[in-house]
């Protein structure tokens, strides 16, 4: 019996063609394909230490310092399973070829996972979250898989998650098989490829609590006859975006990006009763690049919006200063020193100070309307930290816990 | 030589199929069928009056006070011209039956027609104003043709415009001949049919300009994929739809046309660059009346949108004082003496004092986030009015004239 322990970090990813439909709901198999762009996790990460004690008496898990119950969440018991089973028939070949190995499979764990983004920067946890606990766990497994066979065991505990196993540009095949065997994530190309191509993430105040995603999605399946057409819409789709970003196309990536948010949301609004992500303020940002993207120099950034009313702007660094500028003359902000913290130094200058790229658009909205901007280069996949970064204290319980007063 | 004149009017549509995109631009042939209510002249007209005098050396027309250049305008010119070649048809037939016919073809006219609705109520006035003009020409002419024939006319005016020719609930159908032929509006049933069925018309607030309807459709048969798809389901739906309303189905009824409103919104914002009507006050009104909806009286009311952020609310008429309460709930009215007029007096109390029918679906709007209500029943088609009523001086120019300062 034995102690061991790993601690990994995996990144956001934020799609440019969008996941929206499962054809088969328990093993999350899409209704299409998709395709993301993989943050840095210098700025945005999931962390999670992993940690198998012989003392341990069952599977305990933190969130963000709050236990969650384990077996309330199908989608976790999946992802533990799947990795037992497969940590088992290494121990099995391993034990019939006479060789050591250390038991772990029996083992009880304990999982501490923490996001350094907080969940009112509406970003979507769950990618990063699942992506970290299923690498961590093949890494204390020392599973002998490729990243794409892996890839399908963290589809299990969200169907995004896949593609945060893998840094750079990321495509989510679909797969056609009933089990789930060919429902994959594949590298279209890495970090390194497109190194100019950056985000934005424009985090836009919302009263309203939207439609969770996994709700959401298997209402638009039901009910909306639009997705029919998405559906004959998106492998093209795929293929002409692998095309762009192989090519580092900026101007078909952004268009396809765009197109590809827009028809995301109007399936939304084609399910009955109808969804709605984008508010006033994500409709301002789309006819202000819009307006942008009209001058000399054509398409010189790209919208999307996931299941809340947030812009993420990709666009070339060279453009990335003139957006933020842009974006602080329409939404200007409330808190200036939290607005914008300007981590890679692109806009020498002071915000707000510089004319807008284009002007009149629309009238200047009330500050505060987006809260903050986030800058982030594309980045890579999840990474193995040193044990010192533990989140776990050396009795097995997290260093940090939220009181649940 | 003869002076003859006519004065008539003509109501507002509000379709509950939706019209968006033409496969002709010049004969204005739509891409789909369609289908709408036609709202009370009580209420909602246009008005025209047409005199023709020997006198006129050219035509002239004043639209709501203001002289129009009739040559700029092609749709005019159509109108006009097919008119005119009709009544020389008929002038022809009667002199070669060498019967006494008034030569009025070769005639000038001056033409006045005005909207009992302001601009800013946001009601397309183009419907109502060409289903005017072409039934006051028709009557002035004496054309021996049947209301679906002239439908066809007035089509060249505006496309929804043929609808307008008839009361109670009409279908366009979109035809498939090449020359427009077969693209006509036919009643589905008469305004007596089903009396219970009432609107509402919330007028609201936007301070963003939207796109044109004409240009708006024209981007979205150009550019929006999901567009073919619905041209696929809308037949299905005109056949739901008459079945639905000739059973007196309100549920059924309901339940079609915000699915129609809600599809037409998702084309427009599949549409590159997306095309948005709906604004945050449009998205509530939706969420509202969905909760409405989602008690144990089943459905009550159904929302409909056209190309601008103002909802129409069907309903059945012993519903009407709840929603405008429901209304006047979280959009309280800036302007109290101007926010519901209740014409028909449903309200039988005071505006804002009832309990709504639900509570807590969302904040309370800021005042005159909802400008007004208006309430109007089903009604009839054009009506010919006394001659008493005519817009024009003995003079031949207009009663009321704005001053272009």
């Amino acid at each position: 019996m034995t102690t061991k322990e790993v601690t990994c970090t995996a990144p956001v990813n934020i799609a440019v063609i969008k996941y929206w439909g499962k054809r088969d709901k328990k093993l999350i198999l899409p209704t299409n394909s998709s395709l993301s762009a993989t943050l840095s996790q210098d700025q945005l990460h999931s962390k999670t230490t992993i940690r198998t004690d012989p003392s341990f008496d069952k599977d305990r898990l933190w969130l963000n310092g709050i236990e969650e119950d384990i077996s309330k969440n199908p989608r976790l018991v999946n992802c533990f399973a799947e990795t037992r089973r497969l940590r088992q028939e290494v121990e099995s070949k391993l034990q019939a070829e006479g060789k050591p190995v250390e038991l772990l499979s029996h083992q009880k764990f304990h999982v501490c996972s923490e996001n350094n983004f907080p969940t009112a920067a509406g970003l979507a946890s769950s990618a990063s979250g699942y992506a970290c606990l299923v690498y961590t766990l093949a890494q204390l497994f020392e599973l002998p898989m490729s990243t794409t066979e892996l890839s399908k065991i963290a589809r299990l505990g969200s169907g995004s998650a896949c593609r945060s196993l893998f840094g750079g540009f990321v495509a989510w095949e679909m797969g056609t098989s009933p089990d789930g065997s060919d429902s994959q994530a594949v590298q279209v190309a890495p970090q390194g490829h497109w190194p100019e191509i950056e985000a934005l993430i424009c985090v836009v105040s919302d009263a309203k609590k939207g439609v969770s995603s996994t709700s959401g999605m298997q209402t638009t399946v039901e009910t909306s006859p639009l997705l029919q057409e998405r559906l004959r819409v998106v492998p093209e789709r795929m293929k002409a975006m692998s095309e762009a970003i192989l090519k580092r196309d900026f101007p078909a990536f952004a268009e396809l990006t765009m197109k590809d948010s827009n028809q995301f949301h109007s399936v939304c609004l084609d399910t009955y009763p109808p969804i709605f992500y984008l508010n006033d303020v994500s409709r301002a940002i789309i006819r202000i690049i819009t307006e942008y993207n009209s001058g000399p120099e054509g398409i010189k950034a790209a919208y999307t919006f996931d299941a809340g009313p947030n812009a993420v702007i990709y666009a070339p660094k060279k453009n990335i200063a003139e957006i933020v500028q842009l974006i602080a003359h329409y939404f200007p902000a409330s808190n200036p020193s939290e607005y914008f913290k300007d981590p890679y130094n692109v806009l020498q200058g002071t915000l707000g100070q510089a004319k807008p790229a284009v002007e009149g658009v629309l009238p200047i909205f009330p500050p505060g309307s987006v809260k903050h901007i986030l800058h982030t280069p594309v980045g890579d996949g999840p990474r193995i930290l040193k044990a010192e970064e533990s989140l776990l204290e050396a009795s097995g319980m997290p260093k940090r816990i939220k009181s649940l007063l």
